[in-house]
Order: C-alpha cells, then structure tokens, then sequence
C-alpha cells in the first residue's frame, strides 16, 4: 500500500525530506511505502539539491493539496500565509498534515485544531520544536500518566550559538552576532531568534501540549538576549553560572471556580536569558544545540537533547510525523472518519491561563552601578530586607576603569521571590544616593 | 469506554502503577478510562503503600491473566519465570502486554515477539530500559527515517552511581559498592548490575530495535566495574576523561551475502568502562541517571537522558504503554485481529549478527607497570609503533611510593585501532624485560 506524499516547499527541509523518501533503504520499512506524489516550489527552474522528476513539480501550492493521490499534505514551506491556509485547505479535503511550521501553529493551532478535530484528521508538528530532538512525540506519548510541573528549555540555536560565544571569548553580543549571521548560522534579520519570539511560539505549543490546553502566544512575557552585556555573562561565570536563553512553563495550580464551572490551569510562561546554575542539566549544552527539561510526577526529570535546527534534523523529525500517520492508517484503514488516536491526536481536554506576572516568583540576578564606598552594600542589603526579599548573596566587582573613576559594580542574587515585592525593592534602591543605575536584570534558575 | 487492567506483582513499581491509575486527575484524560481489575501477589496479607479493594487481589497470576475483564496485561513481577509463561499465556490469549522486564525480553524477546506477531496484539517494553526516560518509544516512534549508526548509553544506575563516587571521592570500588548496599542503590547481590549483565540486557533491546533485528544477548562481550581500579578512574580524569560503563551498539554496514539471500546487518554490541572524554554529552550524566545517546542519519546526535530507575520514573514508562494501547484500541475499535501499527509493533524487519570481536576498532587506554628507567617510554612506544598501533598519548604518572621503589605507571591511549593488531601490540609490550604488567586495559570514547 502506497501512501501519497505531497510537499508544500523544497528548501533545505523539504529537500532533505524527499531525499530520505528518495532513499528509503536501511530506514524502517515503512518509509518505503511513502511516495511523493507532487512538490509546490516557487521557481521551477531554480537548481535542487535533491532531483526530482519535473513533471512532480508545480508552482500551485493548490494543487499539491488538492491532487488525489497525496494522501498526506507536508508544509515546510514556513511564514504565516499561505501556509496556515494551505494547511486549513488540506484538513479540509480530509487529509492529515505534517507541519514543521512553529510560528503558524503558536499562532493559529486552535483554529487548526478545531478544523483537524471536526474533519478526524491528524497536524503533527514533530518537527516545529527542538528540530530533530524527539519531544513533541515523547510529550504525546510517553508522558501522558505524569502530571507536569515544569517544561523549560533551551528551543533557540541561534540565541544559544551567540551565547555560546560570548561566554567562551567574552566578546560581545554585537560582534558574535555580525559573525553568526556570515557563518549562517543567524538569519540577515534576526529579530525572531534574538528577541525571542521564536522560541515564545516554541514554548506556546510545549505548554499546550504538557498541559492539555491553549496557550495565549501574544500574552508570553518574552525577553531575547539583544540587549545582553556580555558583563553579566561574565560576572554569570564567575558566580558558576551559564547564561542560557530559556523558555520556561510551569504548573502553578488551578483556580477556584464557582461550582459547574471548570478549572483554569494556572501557567506561568515566559522566555528571558537565565543565570543557570554550572550542574544543572541545561547548562552544558553549548552551540546550536537545544535542550529540554520535562519535570513531572512520577517520572523526575527528563531531558531531551540534539540538534535544535538544520536540514538534516528537520527532515528525521518531519519523516517521523509522516510514518506516525502512516503506521496508524494501517490500524484503521483507509476508510473515512475512523477515530483518531487521542494520544496522537492530542486535543485541548482543559483550559489554561497565564497568571498575571507580577504574582510569580522567581531568583534574581540584579547589577547596580555605584559609587564605591563604604556601607553601599549594607544599604541595598536593607532595601531587599524591607521589602521582605532575601538575598542569597552581594558580591562586589572589581574592574580598574570603575574604580579609577570611583564607581563600583555591586551584583546580587536573590532567593525566590514574588515579582511585585522584588519590583518595590528595586524601587527603593534606585532611590538611593549612592546607587547610579540599575544596569541589568536577569532572572536565575 | 473502561479498558481493564490486570497487574502481575504489585512490588514498588507495581504499586506505583497503581497509584497513578487510582489518581488520574490532572494526568492525561485517556488514565481516567483505565481500571485496575485485578491484581496478581505473592503473599495477600502484607501490607501495600497503596490501598486496593481486597477483591482485586490474588496470590493466582494465571488468573490475572485469564479475567475475561482484564483487557491489558502489566507484567511488573521482574524475573525470568513464571513472568515469560505468564507473557505468553496473555498473547495466546489475545491480550496486549506491558513489561518492564528486560530480562526477559533481552533473553525470550524473539519467542515473545513472534508469539505477538502470530496473534497480533501489542508487546511493549517502554520500562524495560532507562527506567522513566522515553527511549523505546522515541525510538519506534521518532526516529524511523533515519540510519542509525549508533546507540551508546549509561542504562545501569547503580554502576553510575558507584563510579561518580569513585571519581569524586577518589574511593575504592569496594568501599562504595557497599556504602551503596547499605543505602540501597546497589542489591545484596550486585553482580547483574556491577558485572554488566543489566546494561548488557538493554542494550540487546535497544539494538534489536534501532537495528531493527533480533540481537543475540549471550554473544554481546560484557564487562563490567567490579575489577576497575580507583587509581585508573584518577588518572583517567587527570587526562581529561571521566570512566563510565558504556552500553554501545554500533552499525558497521552489511554482510556480503550470495544473491538472493538477504543480507546480514553486522553490529558491535558491547559493555565496558570507557573512558569518556570530560566534554562528551554523557560524561556530564552523574549518580543514578541514565542518558542514551543515538547517531543517525540525518538526525545527528539526539541525547535521552533521566532517572534510570525507581517506583515513580519505572511507573511513568509503564503508564505510558498501557496508554498507548488504550490510544490505538479507540482507532481499531475492540474487533478481533485488526492490523497492528508497524511501528509500534516494533516487528524485526532485517537480519543482524554481531561481529567477531577481534575485528572491530577502538580506542583504548592501557595502564602498565614498568620499572623506572630512561627509555621504557620509548620502547613502549616502538611495539605499539611495529605492530601498526598510532598513540595519542604517553604519559608516566608519579606516585611517590612507586617511584621509591624504583617502579613506574606508564599510561597510554591510543588511537583507533583494530582489536587484533592491539592484542599484537600488547602481547610485545608484555615480553619487555622492563614491563612488570599491563595493570589495566580500558575502552576510550
């Protein structure tokens, strides 16, 4: 039984997944009952990595989704539209969807969801979070009897290369990132990556995954690393800790509901370069490599780890989502409407909401220039005690420029704290004479 | 639609199923439609963590197997009889299994798997290996397009944990070994874990199912810590490396074969300590996690990584298989002999033999024991020269009580190198009138 094959996009991914079906040989058997049927490109006479016969290519994105004999429509062609509707387009006509597109499904996965639900497809996006790392499969399938209390990851190759960077050169974040972007490794505009709204929408879809419901994508409080000084990742080591730009999301408990009424999971989601500390899991991994953490009851904590971007790792991911369709259509057959698997099919089954940010908690890594003289230290200890924050510690930094001009850098970290407390107590440090600024704010893990 | 239970021990992780099928609130809606029907112990009267209908026990697992309302079957009893009778009594009966057991599946997967295959029903094993880390599933499920080249891992948490002591405390093996009894880290009887057997037992399912033909257990060369001396975990990390006991199955291509016949897949499966450089994803795997490593093509280097074993982890694993089953029994609906999903079915679908060990490469680290004199360093280094060995290193290590007796520990690690000419190479160092003894002889990553 041969299954059709449809691809909405030959770049580096979808060549790399119509060279895996071009070469089925020592994969699992099923990839060679997988057959490419028709490919949607942009320029017909642009050179492939990858040959095809001509006669599979067409520039009507359209009639890939709509020709008979593709059973299967895959969108690696990214950006919002026409993917989203071509997507919308093939659920419609009843045919499942392999997506590796992050930023169509943060944004408008539950219309998706609703139109895959109403017409019993399957839109799996393996290969939308942590390119070749199996997550979003393991989260489906293997994690289903945990209850989840932290996702946090590191789902951005890019943001964590340049960090890479500047913590093994100290060179700043300007320079790596002029230097990623001609090494290809960071895009010509790279707002996405650095501001981290690429791995707001990766963690969107995580969360909404770990704990069964929407995530609102626009309400993520998102923080990238471009406005980073590479001081503080300096400072960061000295303290034994990495800076790491992650996305975190955790369970927080659900609201009291009038009686009928059901619970709204509260989540506390948000992306921010973090202070990691040397030991922890996260912070060995270097490069474009990604990594996430999964903590839930019963299981711990599991990590799951590789290659975050790439052709190559994209492709495995987007080849699985097709044989996972594949694989369940010979349970059911090919007749229409048979019953999704729900673990596969991984519907919405509770509401959640993000909390209001000022009422979560969190360590902190605070950088204040000051004067240097004595007692400095004592009176901003005193402002974080009346606020009622604890400090786990108030370190001095020597640097001769400083000093020679009679300044000081004073960095603390703090214990957990409740965001709101902690804003107060900055206020009233920044009120003080002697303190000049409140050069840097990051969070700790 | 309730989908019935049948639980064959109900030890730790037994009961650790129990609990989450008893509380299924906050986990995956599909836990709410499993029910713990009947339950298989040994002795009724013993007090349990976890609370059951009095009814649901029996000291008879056959008739576990047998309740016309036990739908799946969990076989969480550990050993090798009556846990495989009771597998196959469940298949013969139509009904899926979920084991932890990875002895038996190490050892009976093949009568297991074609018993299965015969009466199309499910065998799944996800607790067998890496305790809760998603690993069997990942690789069934997730990693299907690719060419897997190699799988390596930590999977026995007791040897992990013993030699992370080792290296941190600079302990004897002995002294740890049993501080680890009394903590209950290590069994009364240590010697699957401390020997290699356990890791040996994963790794045959592991490569059965990566390689995706049976391996067979009693021809895998195992070796495990029980012999390994502190001094060579000192100054292994003195070079860079930290000591782990690698469980390694790696793909060497395929057997010539008359046409016609299908070719072999020739793989070198194997357990030892192995000397892992200090930057490698899994020197950083401390105490009693686990971390499996697969490389394949196009994925690269996809890391699992987890708490290897214990009630909540093993439990997790378990839970996930049975949902699993649930999820895919919505798809084919409760008719007798539907298809099964290739992949999560796992069948073999190619022939593998594990390779003469004498042929394969390695790098490898040798301690000698040499008299302290000029020259032996360079004698050492012309038989390793003569017989085609190439050195990465030589260094002699100063131990003031060696050194006063006029004796010296040479280590060397070389490069990669065929087993056979490496034996060679020994052999002449051996007959040098200056070498006492080759004192230790390790694998290096």
């Amino acid at each position: 039984m041969t299954i059709g094959i449809g691809l909405l996009g030959l770049g580096t991914v979808g060549a790399g997944v119509a060279g895996i079906l071009a070469n089925p040989e020592g994969r699992h058997p099923l990839v060679g009952e997988l057959a490419l049927k028709r490919v949607a490109v942009r320029d017909l006479s642009r050179p492939r990595p990858v040959e095809l016969a001509p006669e599979l290519l067409t520039t009507d994105p359209e009639a890939v989704v709509d020709d008979p004999a593709v059973d299967i429509v895959v969108e690696v062609m990214g950006g919002l539209e026409p993917a989203r509707s071509l997507i919308l387009r093939a659920i419609n006509a009843g045919k499942p969807v392999v997506t590796a597109n992050k930023a169509v499904i943060a944004r408008y996965g539950e219309e998706i969801n609703a139109a895959a639900a109403a017409k019993g497809v399957y839109v799996l996006i393996e290969a939308a979070v942590g390119g070749g790392i199996p997550i979003i499969e393991p989260l489906k399938q293997s994690l289903g009897g945990n209850r989840i209390q932290r996702v946090s990851g590191i789902i951005n190759g890019t943001t964590n290369y340049i960090l890479s960077r500047m913590a093994d050169e100290g060179a700043a974040y300007a320079d790596v990132l002029a230097d990623a972007q001609r090494l290809g490794y960071a895009e010509a505009d790279p707002a996405a990556d650095v501001q981290g709204g690429d791995a707001a929408d990766k963690i969107a879809i995580l969360a909404g995954l770990a704990y069964g419901g929407r995530v609102e994508r626009a309400a993520i409080p998102t923080e990238g690393i471009d406005r980073l000084d590479s001081r503080d990742v300096a400072y960061a080591a000295q303290l034994g800790y990495g800076v790491k730009l992650l996305a975190v999301a955790q369970h927080l408990g659900a609201d009291a509901v009038a009686s009928g009424e059901a619970p709204h999971q509260l989540l506390d989601v948000r992306v921010h370069p973090t202070l990691v500390p040397k030991d922890h899991p996260l912070a060995g991994v270097h490069g474009v490599n990604n990594a996430i953490l999964v903590e839930g009851d019963p299981v711990g904590r599991v990590m799951f780890y590789g290659p975050g971007a790439g052709a190559g790792p994209t492709s495995s991911a987007v080849v699985a989502d097709i044989l996972n369709i594949a694989g369940i259509r010979q349970v059911s057959g090919s007749q229409a409407q048979a019953p999704l698997d729900p673990l596969l099919a991984a519907s919405s089954w509770r509401q959640c909401r993000l909390v209001d940010s000022s009422l979560t908690t969190h360590r902190n890594y605070v950088r204040l220039r000051t004067t240097d003289e004595a007692g400095v230290i004592g009176k901003i200890g005193s402002c974080f005690g009346q606020a009622g924050v604890s400090i786990q510690s108030i370190v001095q930094f020597e640097r001769s420029a400083e000093a020679a001009e009679g300044r000081a850098e004073i960095v603390v970290i703090t214990h957990d704290v409740q965001e709101a407390q902690f804003r107060a107590a900055l206020g009233a440090i920044e009120a003080l004479e002697e303190v000049q600024a409140v050069a840097a704010c990051l969070r700790t893990l």
